[in-house]
């Protein structure tokens, strides 16, 4: 991300901070290259190797303190105008800028439920509590996990565009898929045909683990769900299910498209795999009808559901979750109350969030019937991203 | 990492458990393609999207409690015989399992002073100790940093000489950049041609930040550090100084190399730069002379940072950090005994372990003189994987 929208990000934190009345956000890492808390790219803008602590304060200030080899490094992002460089430890720094911005609470990116604000490690947890022991501000470390998900969620107008036109290259690249499946192909070549496609396009990377971004469901023998593309081909008379999206300029899209394999003679997809892909569309097409910025996730989670349960049918997962930088881009989801979700299906929808909505199941003998699409929050509901898909990709296999 | 591989890493851990007198490693993570635990890919072998627990005993069990959608992914790595999978959350799976083993102590990855045994984030350290609360089990939690240590560490053969080919190539595109530099030629596009350079050999990625490796330093106003590379401009009569290391098959190179770039008529370096050369060479050599396994890191150290001080320079870093999977691959390092190092300075030396050496100062007028070396522990000292430079690259730019 360039430094100009990183100092648009950290604008916006510091106004969410004034609106959640929280003094000071604090962000630290460590070989931030290797693991790297997810707010970083958003609001820090680089990597750094030593222990690097960054303040962002409600007041107005926002520095860096940070071992000497990354102060270049920091500055030359252009958006952290106040860096101090550190040689044997950061706690003699940090404790002199915190006697000077005196916060009455220290927000830290830990949560237990949404991952995105959850990228403080616990070592580095530890850490920063030992630097504070015995002085005033021990006891301020609270959960950033409010401030991370309104920075994350709340895409500016220049963010939405930069998805848009991820999901517009995602479906480009699904366009060309149907142009060249061959009967016999098989999962893991459909996956090599599709990242070539990435390479091709310049783009820099998947949406997701480049292994498991396509998940190729080709068939009804095929296992279904997180799983990378095996040996597995593709023949006529059968359901393909890809899951995929593209990263563009650090935007993720995440879409699911299901084709539909012909028999020689065929011209239309067994009446079963039709009525499977009527309550997936509509499912999908009901939910993002009732959404609203002001419901919880949940609610929408159980336009779908129910819908889905009509027709005898579970679903495992979330119906939907935020996009973004990350493929789960965290904080409120489009899911129901289950424990794995913990707080999030009660967060509420707010304008410039981006979700996901997705849903499927298996037509036994044939494949699966599962779509995805991805759609921003708007004042009066909601706007698609993606075209949706609304019937079945017919496909005439070459052989 | 292949199945067979993490197979191999998960039965040294469990002997390493029984080495150090310890029941339980338990490796916890969720949505892990975007926040890696750095154990992952060495013991786990995939990523997971909901919270995945990896108990790995001494007793000689491994078993994974994953959400359902996790479950055929974490299958097919073949290296988890027991997968459990959870819909709504891992709690009951999880009591019971540790109910069964009965650990004397639950090994969790987080450390305070080595960042590679500290992937486990805070929020899910909470979420853990919250599931056990009330439990037989919940005062069990223990650092698992000297776990990771070893595991990481102690390279099998085939991790060494994976890392011996990652040098290799290494090594290949700085002599293909020896060849084509002309005048005029900026940071970037020599960035740039490396970078063609990795895309060419086929090779997966850069051993750190794509925008920071290589990381190029021409002349002497050219900044030095952490520091992605400018639009200055190579000269004649100036040195060039570059960090880079590719990654082969998930192992790290990382060397340093020092050009002087010669003035027409010339056909030495200026004495300045010469000597200065040779400082930084006998530091390296010096040093590797003096390693034997059992030593302390900072007593290698000492060794460069004696004979630096002897010309009156410092140097801000550690002398070395080991290499494997990860440029700064953690635990022991060759470093002085300063608080940001933390205790990892007064770890053993151990046979197998790959440890980058690394030195360099400014010579004002020119430009830095600095190098790296990667080397391997033995039982007699260490053997080189690189071939050490050990006089200036002298080029004459085309122009």
């Amino acid at each position: 991300m360039d430094g100009q929208l990183v100092g648009e990000k950290i604008a916006q934190a510091k106004a969410i901070l004034e609106e959640l009345d929280i003094d000071l956000w604090l962000l630290a890492g460590r070989e931030t290259a290797e693991l790297t808390d997810p707010s970083f790219p958003l609001v820090v803008g680089t990597s750094v190797t030593w222990t690097g602590l960054f303040l962002i304060s409600r007041m107005g200030e926002h520095l860096a303190i940070v071992g000497t080899g990354d102060v270049d490094n920091v500055r030359s992002t252009g958006a952290w105008p106040e860096v101090t460089g550190y040689v044997q430890g950061f706690r003699e720094p940090f404790l002199a800028a915190l006697d000077r911005l005196g916060p009455r609470q220290i927000a830290l990116n830990f949560s237990t439920d949404n991952a995105s604000a959850d990228g403080l490690t616990h070592g580095v947890f530890l850490l920063l509590r030992e630097a504070l022991e015995g002085t005033a501000h021990a006891e301020c470390f609270i959960s950033a996990e409010p401030i991370v998900a309104r920075v994350r969620g709340r895409k500016s107008p220049a963010e939405v565009e930069l998805i848009r036109e991820a999901v517009r290259q995602t479906d480009a690249i699904f366009d060309r898929l149907g142009a060249i499946l061959r009967s016999g192909m098989t999962e893991r070549e459909i996956s090599d045909f599709m990242h070539a496609q990435i390479r091709e396009a310049g783009l820099e990377a998947t949406a997701w683990d480049y292994e498991y971004c396509p998940t190729v469901t080709a068939g009804p023998e095929s296992p279904w769900g997180h799983v990378g593309p095996t040996a597995i081909g593709i023949a006529p008379g059968q359901l393909l299910h890809i899951d995929f999206g593209v990263k563009y300029r650090g935007y993720c899209a995440d879409l699911q498209r299901t084709f539909y394999l012909l028999r020689p003679g065929e011209t239309a997809a067994p009446a079963a795999c039709q009525e499977m892909f009527g309550i997936v569309d509509s499912c999908i097409q009901e939910a993002a009808a009732a959404l609203r910025p002001g419901m919880q996730g949940r609610e929408i989670d159980a336009v779908a559901r129910e819908i889905f349960g009509e027709h005898g049918l579970g679903w495992d997962f979330a119906f939907g979750h935020q996009l973004g930088r990350s493929c789960h881009d965290g904080g409120a989801t489009l899911g129901p109350a289950w424990e794995r979700y913990g707080r999030r299906p009660f967060d509420p929808i707010e304008v410039g969030q981006v979700y996901t909505m997705e849903i499927g199941a298996k037509v036994p003998g044939y494949g699966v019937v599962s779509l995805e699409e991805d759609l921003v929050v708007t004042e009066a509901g909601c706007e698609f991203l993606s075209q949706p898909q609304r019937e079945l990709r017919l496909v005439r296999l070459e052989s």
